[in-house]
């Protein structure tokens, strides 16, 4: 059986997986706040634990701002950060547990119950917050943008720069926007099934 | 502008995101392992950090090693976990960069340069896996599949079950099948775009 007999239809797989790809160059055609509301709007939905939603994204959108970001990069990602028409910070709310309350009602005591030890609260905000980084990097390729998601950066310092509470962990940078020439490296070898899947 | 106005098609929109539930009860359906290679086929592409690809996936076929999981799972989660048609245990290999020559041909000393720092590493692969759980759960939802992930279980005795050569470590754990009658529980509230986003 192959992913032509998934219930999603081929075109959607070759947008959001097959033929999606991470972008290294793009256009100038700037991404407006409602693309992204949009983005929100259909990947809000996928699930958390507790429904807890840690993930938090900063809009990089000032000359300012950028210049801020750029040198925190590694050298490989620094001319793509520079030049790409849109970049996110995307972080983990570790005091996510605030919420609770209100995200998950059935059971209001969560908050204290299971997430007042701090290792065991900042643990599962990685672990949440990653997991809808997923579902976000899908939902701009469902807007028909190119991401190129980025874990080479100065993580303290980003945090540090971009959530200056200081109670927030930043994960990913990702750039946005309309691929130019030049955007795609030669795609990677992905691992087989058997590689990745066992039985017991 | 609202997410009918995304690219990906509205169809596709739902049976991903919108529509898609967690499930609480399947019925009896089995789900066989050409689902999961087609699902492994699709959601395979998406991009990790350096190509590394840390996530594994146990699938727990047998009683005997469902009897050994469903003890390890919350309270709350242990009766779905016992009677859904299949269960897999999702975690992240901690050992993934001696694959990274193979996976990062470009910089095949990736290996040593960035990861031979076990904190390092081990964060590099549980973040990366913890995205590729996000994909995997709408790779499953696009077979037509409902899940109910959970990570509501004893985190370190279900690395050890079910990962025995200790380099690993279980994140999460996802019931898979056929909704059946009193799959769902009431929709939780989402954050809205301004609680997610900020710009700067």
């Amino acid at each position: 059986m192959s992913s032509r007999h998934l219930l999603l239809d081929p075109h959607a797989q070759d947008l959001l997986f097959r033929k999606a790809r991470t972008a290294h160059a793009f256009t100038g055609e700037p991404v407006d706040d409602e693309l992204l509301a949009a983005v929100h709007e259909l990947v809000k939905w996928a699930p958390t634990s507790f429904n807890q939603q840690p993930l938090r994204i900063v809009l990089v959108r000032s000359d300012e701002a950028r210049r801020r970001l750029v040198p925190l990069m590694w050298d490989c990602n620094q001319a793509k950060t520079a030049t790409a028409p849109l970049v996110a910070v995307l972080g983990a709310d570790l005091g996510f547990h605030e919420y609770l309350p209100e995200q998950f009602p059935a059971f209001p005591q969560a908050k204290d119950v299971f997430f007042s030890n701090d290792d065991v609260r900042c643990e599962s905000a990685v672990l949440n917050a990653s997991i809808q980084i997923g579902y976000f990097i899908l939902g701009v390729r469902a807007a028909g943008l190119a991401v190129g998601p980025m874990t080479g950066f100065q993580a303290d310092k980003v945090s540090a720069e971009f959530f200056p509470d200081g109670r927030h962990r930043a994960l990913a940078v990702i750039n946005m926007g309309r691929p130019s020439t030049g955007a795609w490296f030669d795609r990677l070898p992905r691992l087989p099934y058997d590689r990745v899947f066992t039985s017991c």
